[in-house]
This record gives C-alpha cells, structure tokens and sequence, in this order.
C-alpha cells in the first residue's frame, strides 16, 4: 500500500526547532518560535551573519512542465537530505505555498513522499503568518487609496487608473473582475477593480527581494498604484503610507525555520508567482541560508526558461551570489510528453520519442551552460522508466558535457539522491565561477532586454511589441523606467508564448502585449497573452475531502 | 511630560511567557510558542482542566459611552493588576483587537497607561493570526458559494438571496456594496456583493461561542449562507465544507495568553463586534481562565445595555457559569455628557450635571441588580475631577446598595486599582448566587424576547417591528429558528435606538427593522435602524503616523 504525503509526513518524526538550528549554530536567542516545529529567525542575527564567508549555493530548476509532473520540489529536498548524509553541512530554502491552490487542486508546496518538509500541514495552511501579513498590507494600501479618492483626491488620482488591485489568499474567480465604491456617494466612489491571488501580490515581490527592513520600506515606497488625471505615476511615497505597510510585513521578512524528514534544517519563505513575478523564495531566506550552511539547495519557479531565467538577472543582483551549479530536473514521462506522446501512453517504453523530447532538455541544458554555469541533470525515476530510456538520456547529456544522475528520492529520501549528490560536488569542484548574466539591466533598453530572453532563452526568432507597448515603452522612457530589469509573463508550458508548442520549438515569434511597472518589485513585467493572477475552483475542489478530528489531527490536506 | 501608550508599553519590562503560565501552573508542554511573549493553550491543556472547579468571575461594563471615553479595557487590566498585588491568583480574559480601526482612529484594545496588555504592538497588529484565520475561512465559504453558482448551482441557490457576505479586517468603506463575477461567463456569475470587516464575521461570533473543536464544527456546518430559488435555507453543511473551515480555524480557537504590564496573566482572545454579535472574547478563555486561577477578570463590548446583557443571556448559558460581580465603569466626564453638558465643558465642576447624568448609571446598575447579581461601579479618574462630584456619585450609588471606587489605574497602575479590587471582593462575598437570565430562550418567542429587553433593559415603551421583519418572524418559525436567543443590534450611544438621546430616556420606541439569522453563532440578529459593518477611514488615518525603523522598533501605533 502506498501511503499519501500527509500520511509520512504525519508518521515522520518532528525535532524540536531549536535542536535543528543548532545544525547550523543558531541558538534560541536567534529564534522566534511558532510552536514546537516552526520559528522566524531573528534580524539581529542576519545582521550578525551579514559578515560571515557565504556557502555554495545550488539552484534546481526543470524542464518546461508537462501534466506528467517533474518533482522540482521533491528533487530539491531530497537533494539536500542526501548532502546531508554525505556529511555536509547542508540547508534547504524554498517557497512557501499559496492557500488558494491548497483548497483547490493541487498538491502542496512541499515536496512530496520521504523528500517532504514538515509540518506540511502547519506550512500548507496559515504556517507563520506571512501570506496574511502581505494580503493584509496590500489590502491596507487598496483602503488607503480609496479613502483618498473619497476624501476630496488631493494627488488628483484618476480612479479609472489606478492599477494597484486586491489580493485574497484564495482561488476566487467570482473577485477577477468586481466594481466597487456603490451605494451612493457616502459608500465610496464607484470605479472597477479586481482582486488577484496574494502571491501575485507586488508586495510579495517585494518582501521577496528586499535585502533589509530599510529597503524594505523603500521599495514599497516606490510602488506605483496608477496615475493622475494628468497621467503622471502616483507611488505609495506620495500617500505616505510606506511605514504603516512596512510596519504590517516587518514580521514577514523574517524567514521561516522548518525541518525536512530527515532533519535537514529549511528555510521556507517567499512564495511569489513565477510569471507576473520572478518565483523563487526571499533573498533574506537564501542569504541566511548560505551563511549558515556548506551548501544551499534552493529551486526556481516553473522552467528553467522562466524561473531560472529570472532567479540569475532579477534575483542574483540583489543575493549578490551567482549559483556554483544547477540542477536541471526531467522525467522519462515528461520528455515523451515533449516528443509528442499522449499522457496515457507514458507507460510504455518509447526511446525514439525520448529521444525527440530530449530537445526541450537540452535548450535549458544550453541556457544554463550560456550563464557560464555547472549543469547536472536529475531523472527523477518513475516505475514506468526502463534502463534503455535512462540510459539514452545519460548519453545526450554527456554530449552536452553534462552529468545525468538518477534520483529516487520520493520512495527513498536521502537515499535516492546520493547518485544526484555526488554528481552535484563535482560539478561545484570544477566550477570556474565564471556566471555571466544575461545583460547588464543599466545599458541595455527594455526592448532589447526583451529581445535578448527570447531570442537567447526561449530561441525564438522575433518580439513583435502590440501598440500598446509601444506607447508604454515611450512613457516608460520619460519616467526613467528603462534601466530595470524584465520580469516575462509567459505561458510555463513552452519555450515559446504558445502552451501547445512543446519540445524545442523554432522559428516562432513572442508577442508582448503590455508592460506593467513594479517599481517596488524592480522590475518591469512583459505580458505575452493572458496570464492568470486569480485562478478558479475546479467543481469538486479538495476542500470537499478535508476534515479535523477532536484532537485536531489533519485528514484529507493531500 | 506624559508619556504615550506606545512608550509606557515598550519601556515596560516583559517576562518569558512561560514564567508567566508558571503563575497559573501551567508548564511549556501547554504552550505553543508565538515568539518570547505569546503563546496559544494547547487542546490537551484546556481538555485536562474541563474537570477542574471554577474560581470566581468579574465581569467589567460600563455606562453607555460618550465621545468623553470611559476606559473599560483600562479599569479590566487594572482591577486585575490590582487583584493580583493583593496576592490572589487572577487572570484577564480580554477580546482581540482588530486592524482596522488601529489603522483608522482610535488607540488599540489593549487598555492604556499603566494598565495595559503587552507586547501591545504584537496584539495590536497580526497578533497569533486569529484574525486572519477568520478572514480566511469566511472568505473560502464565499469562494465556495461563488464556485457553487458557477459550476451548475446544484442546490439552486438564489445568487440575489445570498446573505453571506466576504470580509477584510480593514476599515474600507469602498467595499461595502460591490458587484462580483463581472467581465464574462468564464469569470463568474454576476451578483451584488459586499465586505463587512472581521470582526462583523459570523465566524468570529462563532469562534467565540464554541466550547470545542467538534462544537465548533457543528456551528460552521449550522451557518445560513442564503436561500435557495424556492426560499429554504442553504447551509455550509449543504455545502459540504464545514471540515475545511474547522481545519482554517484549527489554531485560531486555541487561546492566547499574553501579560499585563504588572506581569498578570492574560488571555486576549476572539473580539466580536458588539451590536450584529454579542461582543466578548472567547468562552474558551473565559473558562481556561476560571480554571487556572482564583479570580478572571473580563469585560464586555459597549455599555451594560449591549454587552453585559449579550454576555447574560448568550454568553453564560456556553460558559456555564454566570459573573460573581459586575463593575459598571463610569467617568465624571462621562457622566456629565450624560447630563446634557457639552464636550468643551467637561473640565469645568458642575455638580448638577453629574447627578442629571447619573440616571444612565442607575439604570445599568439596576439592570445588572434585576439580573440577581452584585454590582461595584468604578469611577475611573480624570484629573479634572472635584471631590464635590465624585463623593456625589458615591452617594448616589450608596442609595442603590452599591459600592463606588475610585480607580487611577491609568496613571498608576495595580496601585490606583486596590479600592476598586477591594470593594469587588466585598461584593463577591455577599453574593447569594441568585443569578437569574433575562429570559428563557427555549420557551419565549422571539417577539417576546426583543420587548422584555427593550422594556426591561432599555427601559422603552413598545417595541415596533417593520413588516419585513414580521414576515421573517413567520417564516424563521416554519425554520424551527424561534428558540434561539436574540441578539440586538442597535447604537451603543443611548439606552434607546436614537443615539442622541443621552441620560436615561423614557416613553421611547424601538423599531426593529429586520431580523438576520446567525444560525452557527446561535441567535437571531435583531437590527434597529443602520448598523456599521463596515467602518471607513477618516481624511487622515492614524497610519500616516505609523513607522518601523532599521531595527524593527514601531513607532506612531498610538
């Protein structure tokens, strides 16, 4: 009988929080705990760490995402677990998850099997508080503006451009697209608004990115909420309320100590959308990660042609640390999916179609070798792959100079990754420390910024930018917005802005159809199609299954 | 100089939280830890104690409130402070406080001067997330509804007759009255909408009535979400997700213990709205709290004619156990607005004002008194005060069989609360026990409930009910929803429901408008004229104020 996530993370033994920090010499006095199994860790101690030599840092990343799954999560914490039962001194930083999804469909955002940190069922809910504290503080400035409008709008705010929008925690799609301010003119004044999911919140960009309490309040000063009548950018700076929403997230900015099942100490923190923002956990969490610990697993939203595209020239600038290695993860499934087969003829042993989905591999593979950076592959097995499947894969890989290690780590924890491991330390001993970013975001222009990720990353042939763009491109000139990086909103199935084109497609154009300026974020967001900020409930949502019992044991999460 | 709340708290010195449970035996296996300062009882604990014999319990209220201000969560703090330096083994059960208002207006919750609970920053703002749970879990019920509409409304439920609303713990009047599932029939079903804040939740009136988890989940199932086309209730349990809104409220039932200034035990926990609710914290706190030590002192929401009667009649019969006493808080101040005297003149003596005004005491003294209980008034000092007046309000209550205290806990602490602490346990020792309810909720209608309190309590004449709320009266009987106990909702400025008609009015009217079902709460909401759910910020909200420096330190929270 296979036993469900909840069920081993629930059998799993918890240690007490303060015993896993002391693996990395923090004592009780850098802890905040919540409870027995969760703590925030201390500013007074990234302060102290602040001078001490950082760790190396490893970044799992994956192949374009099929419905066949890839594990990235699973991968990066069994990882991590197998470093720690080679002897090394190891730590995990990953996101935390979103409710909404929670109650909706998918799995958690814990990993999954013997490769889970615990306790999912804390993590998974309400963990530390952070989501609520950004839902809160986003929330807090929507209020806050339309008190100014109602209050006689001094900043001449035009409220049908005010793009800074609510956020619940939740999959809502009833809140997409609301109108609000109704009732008469001592209820508000009317205008249209929507509601995303909080991840998608530029305040979790934010609490994402910033590197102190400081710049914290700084960045979230900067945000633009929309324009005048006159059509200049009106920013939190301007209804001085930077210190209230910093005050409602200085909790939050501190990252979150968790344990894996086998013990390895995590900081989960962060959990930002991967296409309307950069998705991978704080800054803070990885820092303090990489002063801790020999070695940091860490792992990038979606594939490696958005997460990994972002983590290396929107997050690297403020770590300060380009990664020693990557960690690319695939499936035998996923790369028949990618050589055109069918989800429900994955079972069967299909060499030539591996073959041809190896295609979509070996871009990323490209992609992270052009950063100047160690490449391993993880196969994350399946009972379904065969050896002459694997072992075609490992071959492919060698071509490229790239090592391709089998992982089990779902069924086997630390020992299903040691394979994984090992292949990693060497790929880090050989490093060079050679990372070239993509471009240099002061001398390069937003068009060209653009240009360069589709046409280096994604392998495409054109951008062709909607008059839209073009005119907001204009503005953004004016404003001296152009300096700032590219955060793409595209589709995570495909190398290109078309979900159905899998494998490694070619000879296809990405179209931009709008900009949005997150200038607390720091970035600029390129919106190829549409993307999702809120997504929906299915029919039959998982919350139908969940229970508690009288004592308060969890059934039914996963 | 004087110093502000903020300043007086922070200078205070806190002690481990875990030596503070030591006061009441309890030890770290029944905490879990929020940080240094904070801690939720564990299940287990609360179950072990059920058992255990209840010590005595002091109920705190007040005359109706004026714009003067009477201190009822100072003089709570404070009486217990000074229970506590008499050597009895006391605690504080006190509500949480909500952000919105903190944002806005007024000063937080947790009392003022030298009678405070602290970390006040920490309680002021995301506290242990109760707050947020409870916005979660009514806003997952709305997701859920709105999900239903969406995928083939099963139930048939009316989208125009959907009575259960979202919410934010923010004060935002833009969101008051919204349309939602706007923008297409892949967005949602179209409907008219609108948020209440938090604490107006029926999920908090909940949360705070539950005696257990299992209890809790029966209440959620029980939540009247609206009707169907053919106009029967629909129902969470219909719904089908009850057990999901148990697992979001899992933790946030569990009380919070905190301390006051001087060190005395405190559980701040749930804060309902005491006009659409019944405006106390948690029957859970209340009987942990009775549990662990000789003496809980707590206080309810407004005046004695909203919060002490709700506490009575809907509050007691969950606890199990009726006060031993009750203070009526009162202020000189106060008192003279009572007697037709304007804000600008508070500071100057007038004798005759204090004793006109002294009817609106009275009367709650000899409301509390019909309800077979002791009463202690306490005169909570202003510096503009004269011996004159206050040695006139202590005859007067004399008249009444009733001790008058000064109290001057603000400005020093335990210290300016013995006389107060002193004449409570007088009182508590000549109780007889005679505790009698205003009504029996099983054998009374619903008519007869609302005329005995407006007769009984406020004192009015007759009770007039709209025709609307006619017709609910009749079909909330075919419902079988007549046994439950009434909860009024009306403005806490006056006896009677016209806010301005201050002292003690007679041969009034009250006009019940409508009638709201709170099925999972267990009463009946009777509304007299508009009641506020959804408060606005004022031009200038105390946020403007509010700042976090490098360190984390707050300043600007009051």
């Amino acid at each position: 009988m296979t036993l469900t996530d909840i069920e081993i993370a629930q059998a799993a033994e918890l240690k007490p929080i303060q015993e896993i920090a002391q693996k990395v010499k923090l004592d009780s006095d850098d802890l905040e705990l919540y409870g027995k199994y969760k703590a925030k860790i201390d500013f007074t101690t990234t302060k102290r760490l602040a001078g001490q030599k950082n760790g190396k840092l490893i970044l799992v990343t994956a192949i374009n995402p099929t419905p066949a799954g890839e594990g990235k999560s699973t991968v990066t914490i069994g990882l991590a677990d197998a470093l720690s039962s080679l002897g090394k001194k190891t730590m995990i930083a990953l996101r935390e998850p979103s409710l909404g999804p929670t109650m909706g469909v998918k799995g958690g955002a814990c990993g999954g099997g013997y490769a889970q940190v615990i306790p999912m069922e804390d993590i998974n809910l309400h963990f530390t508080g952070d989501m609520h504290a950004i839902t809160t503080a986003n929330n807090a400035l929507s209020a806050f503006i339309d008190n100014h409008l109602f209050q006689g709008n001094l900043l001449q705010i035009d409220s049908r451009r005010v793009i800074w929008k609510r956020v619940v925690d939740l999959n809502d799609r009833a809140l997409r697209h609301v109108t609000i301010g109704l009732g008469g003119p001592m209820q508000g004044v009317p205008r249209e608004d929507g509601f995303d999911i909080t991840v998608a919140s530029e305040i979790m960009a934010i609490l994402c990115l910033a590197t102190s309490l400081t710049d914290l309040k700084k960045r979230l000063a900067r945000i633009v909420i929309g324009y005048t009548f006159q059509k200049h950018p009106v920013t939190v700076a301007d209804l001085k309320v930077e210190g209230a929403l910093t005050l409602l997230l200085k909790d939050a900015l501190k990252p979150n100590l968790v344990q894996s099942i086998e013990h390895t100490p995590a900081l989960v923190h962060g959990g930002p959308f991967a296409n309307i923002a950069h998705g991978c956990n704080s800054v803070l969490a990885t820092q303090t990660a990489m002063k801790l610990a020999d070695y940091t697993v860490t792992e990038a939203g979606f594939g490696a042609d958005l997460g990994a595209e972002k983590f290396l020239d929107i997050k690297v600038p403020q770590l300060e640390k380009a990664p020693d290695a990557i960690v690319v993860v695939a499936t035998i499934r996923a790369l028949k999916m990618h050589g055109g087969i069918s989800k429900d003829q994955l079972s069967t042993e299909n060499v030539e179609a591996v073959k041809v989905g190896f295609s979509n591999l070996q871009k990323h593979i490209e992609n992270m070798q052009s950063y100047g950076l160690p490449v391993v592959v993880a196969i994350n097995e399946f009972s379904s792959d065969t050896k002459n499947e694997t072992q075609l894969v490992k071959e492919l890989c060698r071509k490229l100079g790239v090592e391709a290690a089998l992982t089990a780590v779902w069924e086997k924890g630390s020992n299903g990754g040691v394979e994984l491991a090992n292949a990693v330390l060497m790929a880090i001993e050989s490093s060079s420390e050679g990372f070239q970013p993509l471009y240099n975001a002061e001398e390069t222009s937003i068009e060209e910024k653009v240009t360069k990720i589709v046409q280096q990353i994604y392998g495409g042939s054109r951008v062709l930018f909607s008059k839209k763009a073009l005119t907001q491109l204009k503005t953004f000139k004016t404003y001296g917005w152009e300096k700032l990086p590219v955060c793409m909103a595209k589709t995570q199935y495909s190398l290109s802005d078309d979900p159905s084109l899998l494998g490694r497609p070619t000879d296809f154009d990405v179209t931009i159809r709008e900009f949005v300026p997150k200038l607390g974020a720091g970035f600029i967001v390129a919106l190829t199609g549409d993307v999702m900020t809120m997504p929906g409930l299915p029919k039959s949502p998982a919350a139908l299954n969940m229970d508690v019992d009288a004592e308060g044991k969890v059934s039914g999460l996963f």
